[in-house]
């Protein structure tokens, strides 16, 4: 499942009253959450994980999966923010950074950016392909996802007449805001967003859990896993806890004077997974100018880049490492009988084992160099772990946000650009 | 071609004495770079993209690039760092993100980490298809890429036998180092990598140009491009200079106490490109515990997610913006009479005009939040102000790093996890 590797080593760059003021936050801030009597409590609803992924929710998403799988060669998911990252870094994970190219149907992200080229693709790629449309939004008037809605309803019209809203499903609030309305009045087929769940918690609702199913990958495995981790991180201890250990060591370098979390994952599959982690973490957080700011990195590959500067820059970051213990398909080092390249020393090893062995010295390296290091390990690329790391983190965070004296579940900042972007684009109402 | 919008709304943070401090220093820097009186002046070789980008250099990788494009139907380049960074951000821009599905010769990009799924999904490619190996490597000792091309060499022997070597490219020291002896004894075509250009200032050298060239980009366009800035950015005053501006700019935001550089692109073409500055600008100046911590963000995408720490959070970031005026291909949104979802109010504009209005608006409602934007703007998404923006972040990126002190051409720090790395995998000499 997942493991915090080594909790002590924190104890070379925090003393011990940090440390244990730390802990100490942090137990406090689970018995917040299980008593509901934190800031934003009316949006726990993702903490019950066994509830949002009983039988009977999980049946009926795989259903709709079913349908969606055998009618369609290319699924578009039109969403933002917390409406797409869970999604897409699941199946990035699970079936692969490449699944449109290896798996069928294939399913595209849009209607989260503004540029015109992305869209001139989507048409293309949809030409003579049977089309399904998922429109992901709570209220259906986020702009990206509102026009992008709007183009591809207009395709799918010309596409396939009056028969077009059978091709299309909506995941929007249960019975207000826009995109409600059009599902009722135009026959959509629809599930409900909880209400007490924030867009970057929602990976374990129908937002996250209709197009992971719909991309083939076993959700039943993945709920197990977010149910185990459920019973376990919300009742063991703080020494066997993975989530409250990693959520005091962040805590506590951040109060120690660290500013920013590099989230570096051992695996080019695991990169849209750290895209949600830094929405997760930076949207909950990042408020009365607190927050670690949360950046990513693909390594080993970026240590060609960003090495240098974790190694020698200003001493204000630390890094969190994700890996797993076993790939899918592992491959073996060719022998060679000229060695031309001195190679063969590693023909006794797997890929995977080199890349492990790099990231042993990493964190022997960056350590020594008085980096910080967590070290997170799972222990294979499967979904019941992936299910397990999802609620793994979701937790984490809530318990650092208590931890640092935020709300975890608003985000206020967002609002400012929001306003003057309708403003300008002339949006009825906002004219003053 | 390439502004720096608005230079003026620094003085809102900065004060007086800085900002001339600022200036001063990087008018200095300028001149070193001239003189070549700076730290690491052995490496300024890519300050003469006249020389890199003459008429013969260019005649030369255009034949080669030609022979590529009708020999192959997939070619695959194998580099790490500043060996795959600039062109593949090249590609992504100027051709497609999605260039592979929309254009052939297909190019991928391998022996940048150590994940076996890649090589398996790259095998799968290249089933039935006829394979190119280009291999980018000075020394040819870099571990992810020779590691990568022992495996695809192996391949390559398979498929082709003793014509294996015909279908091998390889770029790398012009006389030294494993892999140009490889060339030779093998009989591979290659060019060579100058001396006095590092690896991440070598996308104007054949490292750079003869992917791109084989992706069929207008190389002699971006060759002009870049020899325009030459001769614009090192003579033009201060008041008129956009790299030094830039340049003196982000050297007193970090004076004043800004710690991140956030650079957001304002099209998904852009992502790759951002990788390449965060190496540029990450590794030329995270030293001496100095320098930027260069992130980057994808807008208005990422305001979904990063946007409220942004707005809210510690104030120590600043942002760089980048953007283009016309995009190679843009869309209206269409009418619709029933205007159920109220979006009709943006039928006058196009998606790339709504895109600049968000991007005014978050200019606006970050800088009232007193986070700084830098607006980097290019005229037009074409191969000409590609290759100027090119050459204006390296000169940028040589004068901030004299001005903050350092040498922006060495990498000292990349050394320790080698060490260890080689140590624990058993290399020969690497055992005590």
């Amino acid at each position: 499942m997942v493991t915090f590797a080594d909790y002590s080593f924190l104890e070379r760059y925090v003393n011990k009253e940090l440390l244990a003021e730390a802990q100490q936050k942090v137990t406090v801030a689970r018995q917040m959450l299980l008593d509901k009597s934190g800031a934003g409590s009316d949006y726990l609803g993702w903490l019950c994980a066994d509830k949002l992924l009983c039988d009977e929710n999980i049946a009926d998403i795989q259903r709709c999966a079913d349908t969606l799988r055998s009618d369609s060669d290319v699924i578009l998911v039109l969403g933002i923010g917390g409406s797409y990252l869970g999604s897409r870094a699941t199946i990035e994970w699970l079936a692969s950074k490449n699944h449109n190219q290896l798996n069928s149907p294939e399913i595209h992200f849009a209607g989260n950016e503004l540029s015109p080229a992305h869209y001139h693709h989507l048409m293309n790629i949809c030409e003579g392909k049977r089309v399904t449309l998922i429109v992901i939004s709570k209220s259906g008037t986020t702009l990206e996802t509102a026009v992008a809605f709007r183009v591809f309803r207009d395709y799918m019209k010309r596409r396939y007449g009056c028969q077009h809203h059978k091709r299309i499903l909506a995941i929007t609030d249960e019975t207000e805001g826009l995109l409600r309305a059009l599902a009722t009045s135009q026959h959509y087929n629809s599930f409900a967003i909880p209400n007490d769940i924030g867009g970057r918690f929602s990976v374990f609702t129908p937002v996250g859990m209709v197009p992971i199913a719909a991309a083939g990958i076993d959700i039943r495995a993945l709920a197990k896993g977010a149910i185990t981790a459920q019973h376990e991180l919300l009742s063991l201890p703080f020494s066997e806890n993975p989530a409250m250990q990693y959520a005091a060591t962040r805590h506590a370098l951040y109060q120690k004077g660290y500013r920013i979390e590099l989230f570096c994952g051992w695996d080019s599959s695991m990169m849209m997974l750290l895209e949600w982690a830094k929405q997760l973490f930076g949207e909950s957080e990042g408020k009365d100018e607190k927050g670690l700011f949360p950046a990513s990195a693909c390594y080993s590959t970026d240590l060609h880049s960003l090495g240098q500067f974790v190694q020698q820059g200003p001493p204000i970051l630390f890094e969190t490492f994700i890996s797993f213990l076993e790939e899918k398909a592992d491959l073996s080092i060719p022998v060679d009988q000229t060695n031309s390249d001195q190679l063969n020393y590693l023909c006794d090893k797997t890929l995977g084992e080199i890349n492990r062995m790099a990231k042993d010295a990493v964190i022997q390296a960056h350590r020594g160099g008085d980096v910080p290091v967590c070290d997170i390990v799972i222990t294979r690329q499967d979904a019941f772990s992936y299910g397990y790391l999802l609620y793994f983190f979701l937790l984490s965070c809530a318990l650092s946000g208590y931890a640092l004296g935020v709300n975890p579940f608003d985000q206020p900042g967002v609002e400012q650009y929001k306003q003057k972007m309708f403003k300008m684009l002339g949006k009825p109402g906002f004219d003053k």
